[in-house]
């Protein structure tokens, strides 16, 4: 094929795959010639070994030659968030701590992949464990940008075609930022619906895996491959999950109901968010309410933040007793307030959590989708941080499923997603909503 | 409805399920009033608790109303082998020696049916450590009849109509056998394709899990439902399974070829199995070549026996040493010759059985499915063991997937199945041969 392989998007690599017009080797080998060719300048990859991902290659083109099942994902490339464990590849978790750490398991969703047939094509940088500290990724609309974090490797690697499909995690605002910088498509479904065994907890009651893509339908593919039940993970539940995949491709019943909150925080937008979300807004006309929520919605962000502090605290506390002098000058001060905070106040964090998450259930009865920025504008220049998770907390403190569209373009012409926000456990409805919206907004430009 | 739930089949419960015509917990009191009037006689429950049962499945009813998600057994009770672990309902292995045994975790394969949407029934009896000596559960068919075993509680509530599926296990024909005893369906899919973790470990290289129902295309809805790679399952496959169930539904694209054994040991088949089977392949004409196999496959039995003995010793060790005295006395002879088996004579054992598993490989590029008895004859007086796994030992032994279907009847009117087995890992193929034979033979009872 004259198209170069690694530009396919997963969808369209999968079909060329099962009807033989492309073998796994030819997309997996087109992925890394493509990653060594940029990612010099990108610095996506914490751990790549070419030899081992065209082996994984290769058994995928000799299985389907048998005429066996084949999965989902069968023959596609995968990358990974450097804290999920891999029984054949290191994960380093973003810190010098972990150089060279390597599990005798892989996690449950690597489990998943395999069974799926995908190929784990390395693993991806992440900021230092998975918090605030940037490490070298840069994004790669513009290298004098971040990629925004802490799913910084996972964005840029699919954002720069090294991969069709990767994994990410978000306790705040760390796949929805990320693919809003890259420009990516990121979807975070419902908390508890993919599994986290072998996945570093930063955070019990907040950590949450999600998925980037370059479209809406291999968010879901892979959302779809790596979600069920397990009962090691405290948050994952025992019922069937909604079809994703179908969700992201069938049209949308009615026109879906969106709603706006006027929250206090979006005076940080920047102005070329805001017009742009204006201009989607002018677009849905009345289809989108605009609402005045209760101040406590802003109250939130600091909930948030005292559940996610006072966690990392405690289930990463031999780390920080024992590492602590290589703990970065930025996370350190995180670490020492995160001390400071009683188990009244992280109790108290945690009942108004679950109120919030009582708000939403109800809130979904009237709307089908919350509208919001999801994030502040563009990514910051490179050195200045990972940027502003405010536009994401609220929903991932509810445990909401949420997605990312890369709709918008800020002021130096880099990529600004648009956010929708679903009802919990209808994530599937929340992507019939999103592709309802991408296509009403391609309609109403052209 | 004026049918009686209990005697739905699992696919028309369901569907009656979906659209809403019928309630799980009305399916469960159905199964449950049924168990009530009928299992005094039967014994076929180790442990069951109609409230917890009626509580999930009211659950069930709940989840389906609010428009959630539904898997593929929303609301349908399963039977599970009472070795097979739960964390709410005891698993005591058939003997006295573990009474009331209560783990912390679920066996993967019933998260697997909780995420599925099933309803935990109960614990069916097993034979003592699922092994040779048999428990009190009778024949439905014949109460002076043996159900057969190892899973003998599974294959009686099935056939009972207590349940309309079930899981099993099969470490030599313990799934087939009581099957066509009980006058079910049953069916081990390849090696590997179900994983064993929070199953009693008899043998590691033998054990295999299976399921029972009243039709073909349930055995193939629970086995879909419970398949999965687990790395924590040292015969696991990390690929794609195939669809079992589109397998037992759709029409086999030709007419399958068929294999016949001249076996040594068919001269223990009872008469009206010999005639029976002679009827099928009378129908069958063509499509059936009787073959002399080399004599080495007969040798295969005492290989099967050789690792079933030495490994059970072994993984079984502690409770043998510390309970030596609660162990049946037809159980004691077996383990203490199998603790004469030298670690070189287990190992070359281990060798056959690779090899034997090469033969078959190549064998099916000929062949579609071996057609053979399923057991030697009727289910043998209760009192009298649970019968002779001699017809399920070879394809046990190779990891081969097998199904029997109930087409023939016996000297006093009790069931005996017909048995068909298929290539490693093309379970799907295997299923769509079974429809067709059991399509093939209606038509020419016609």
């Amino acid at each position: 094929m004259k198209i170069k392989p690694h530009t396919l998007s997963a969808t369209e690599a999968a079909t060329f795959i099962a009807s033989g017009q492309l073998k796994s080797v030819q997309l997996v080998q087109s992925c890394l010639d493509h990653i060594a060719e940029t990612d010099g300048a990108i610095h996506a990859w914490a751990h790549l070994d070419a030899e081992a991902a065209l082996a994984q290659a290769a058994d995928c083109d000799r299985h389907r030659q048998s005429g066996l099942a084949t999965g989902p994902l069968h023959g596609l490339p995968v990358g990974l968030k450097d804290i999920i464990d891999t029984r054949d590849m290191p994960t380093q978790r973003g810190t010098p701590i972990f150089a060279g750490r390597q599990t005798d398991d892989d996690a449950r969703i690597v489990e998943m992949l395999r069974e799926a047939g995908a190929v784990i094509m390395g693993k991806t940088v992440t900021t230092e464990l998975a918090f605030v500290h940037a490490n070298e990724t840069r994004n790669p609309h513009n290298t004098h940008h971040s990629p925004g974090g802490s799913s910084s490797g996972s964005a840029a690697a699919v954002a720069a075609g090294h991969v069709p499909l990767a994994v990410g995690t978000q306790t705040n605002g760390s796949v929805i930022r990320p693919a809003s910088f890259c420009g990516t498509f990121g979807f975070k479904p419902t908390r508890g619906t993919i599994p986290r065994t072998g996945v570093l907890q930063t955070s019990q009651s907040l950590d949450q895996i999600g998925t980037f893509a370059r479209t809406l339908q291999d968010t879901a593919l892979l959302a779809d491959a790596i979600s069920g039940y397990d009962q090691r993970d405290t948050e994952s539940f025992a019922h069937a999950r909604p079809d994703m995949l179908l969700g992201a491709t069938e049209d949308a019943p009615v026109e879906p109901d969106f709603a706006w909150f006027n929250l206090p925080f979006n005076d940080r937008l920047s102005g070329a968010a805001r017009e742009g979300l204006d201009g989607v807004m002018d677009i849905l006309g009345a289809r989108v309410t605009r609402m005045d929520p209760a101040n406590q919605l802003g109250e939130l962000v600091a909930v948030q933040a005292r559940i996610h502090e006072f966690e990392i605290a405690q289930h990463q506390a031999d780390v920080f007793d024992t590492h602590w002098d290589a703990i970065s000058d930025t996370l350190k001060p995180i670490i020492t307030r995160a001390r400071q905070i009683s188990r009244t106040e992280y109790e108290d964090a945690l009942a108004v959590k679950t109120s919030a998450q009582g708000f939403f259930a109800d809130f979904f009865h009237e709307f089908d989708a919350i509208i919001a920025p999801a994030a502040a504008g563009e990514a910051p220049r490179f050195g200045d941080g990972t940027g502003d998770p405010i536009c994401c907390t609220l929903w991932t403190l509810a445990g909401l499923p949420c997605v990312t569209l890369p709709l918008l373009v800020g002021e130096t012409g880099l990529p600004i997603g648009v956010q929708l926000i679903g009802p919990a456990h209808k994530d599937d409805r929340l992507l019939r909503s999103a592709r309802w919206l991408q296509q009403h907004i391609a309609a109403a430009a052209a």
